[in-house]
């Protein structure tokens, strides 16, 4: 239940003229594993929002090793590496389907803030999302 | 005062591997055009959002006659082409400044609405910006 | 065999401050639902695009009805609607999962060519492509 | 000369539903600033990928203070911070215009490859661009 993993079909507007997927995209996919996981977790990303509870970057990275292309097939796992109560950070993997080779790798730093984007005490405020991810951290 | 011209460098990230750029941006293109149009009418789109008043799309067209390159200068031309008191059309061109060549045409059909995205009586609700987009149709 | 669905997950990324997603997204799904298309009829795409034989586009059109949202599943509908030798017309629908609502309508047109964006005489480079789509349209 | 300074418009398109920049497009502003540096610096970044030589992303990291908004002017302002002959290292700066606050802080890695995304050894192969580069390092 700690990883979640996603299966992201290319596209081919995420190419660019080298050829490959455009570097900006994998961030993109990271998004799409994190609603994915904050799903499995029971918590739906979608509702905390519309509950007021947003989770803003602070930080992005990644670390490009192969190019992914057109109509590949990668799977993007990802869990929470830490949690300090007011930002949680989550590590991604993107693996090509076909051989399993390590695409990429990266992590995200989020802060919990209230929908005007000034920072939550989550532990306070929402205790029960304090221990989910108290207990998610890999 | 009823054409606006707007510069735009092609970026990297607008390209993809067929090497020429990916057909949506020049529909974000488009809307960067519409936005200084607006601005030199003198209604700052960004302002009207804040009052509530929106310009979701109905309708988007273009043809595509040559295709821009990473590092192009193009001009986006835009002007209003039709105006019927609850929606808007406005028309585009972009043109490539190094031979002047014509890349693509486009229109962009726009409701008024509030915040909520409801149709919004624009001729009553706000008579000034009625009488601007009437005298604007070219 | 003649139409094909895709499932499309609304990802964060393609929203807008509207709330909901950007107008250019839908045509970015409509490709991919194209990419599944081609591999349905026994076409892959990918490899066309190795073989040499390009499909850029000369026209897009979208109608839009309703806006999806974060999170919404929709489904992408798509066949040929028109095939004429050296161009070939695609039809789309957009429907939300939940409700069945029909959120968008669109084609695209678009012209065989070979890697260099000149146009391809399909029928006798291609006699297989060729009376594979003359037998695709709806 | 050693530091880049470009202008950009925030486009409505790089907002998402939080009414702020989405994340990912800091990075395509980094690569337009980048290119801009390039070509203050006497190098065309488009001309280069024609001869053959690639600066594929082998890092990104992107830190975010305050989030940009529709239709703010930001610069972004780049230079080489590092530089050892395989790869080379660009910071960034995102500032807004209206009351200079720092927006965001980044940095991108690179290799120099050949067309087909292997290793150049740029300082045998390419003299002239490693003179230059190791004489950029601010």
């Amino acid at each position: 239940m700690n990883i979640t993993e996603v299966k992201i079909r290319v596209r081919y507007k995420e190419t660019d003229q080298m050829g490959v997927v455009h570097h900006t995209n994998y961030y993109t996919w990271f998004e799409v594993a994190r609603t994915e996981f904050m799903r499995n977790t029971g918590m739906n990303y979608r509702q905390m929002e519309e509950n007021g509870v947003m989770l803003p970057l602070l930080e992005t990275h990644c670390y490009y090793l192969q190019g992914a292309r057109y109509d590949d097939l990668v799977t993007v796992r990802t869990w929470v590496s830490k949690y300090v109560g007011i930002r949680v950070t989550m590590d991604y993997e993107v693996i090509r389907d076909e051989d399993g080779a390590l695409l990429a790798r990266g992590s995200t730093v989020h802060a919990f803030t209230d929908i005007n984007l000034r920072p939550l005490n989550i532990k306070k405020k929402y205790p029960e999302i304090h221990k989910l991810f108290a207990s998610l951290v890999k």
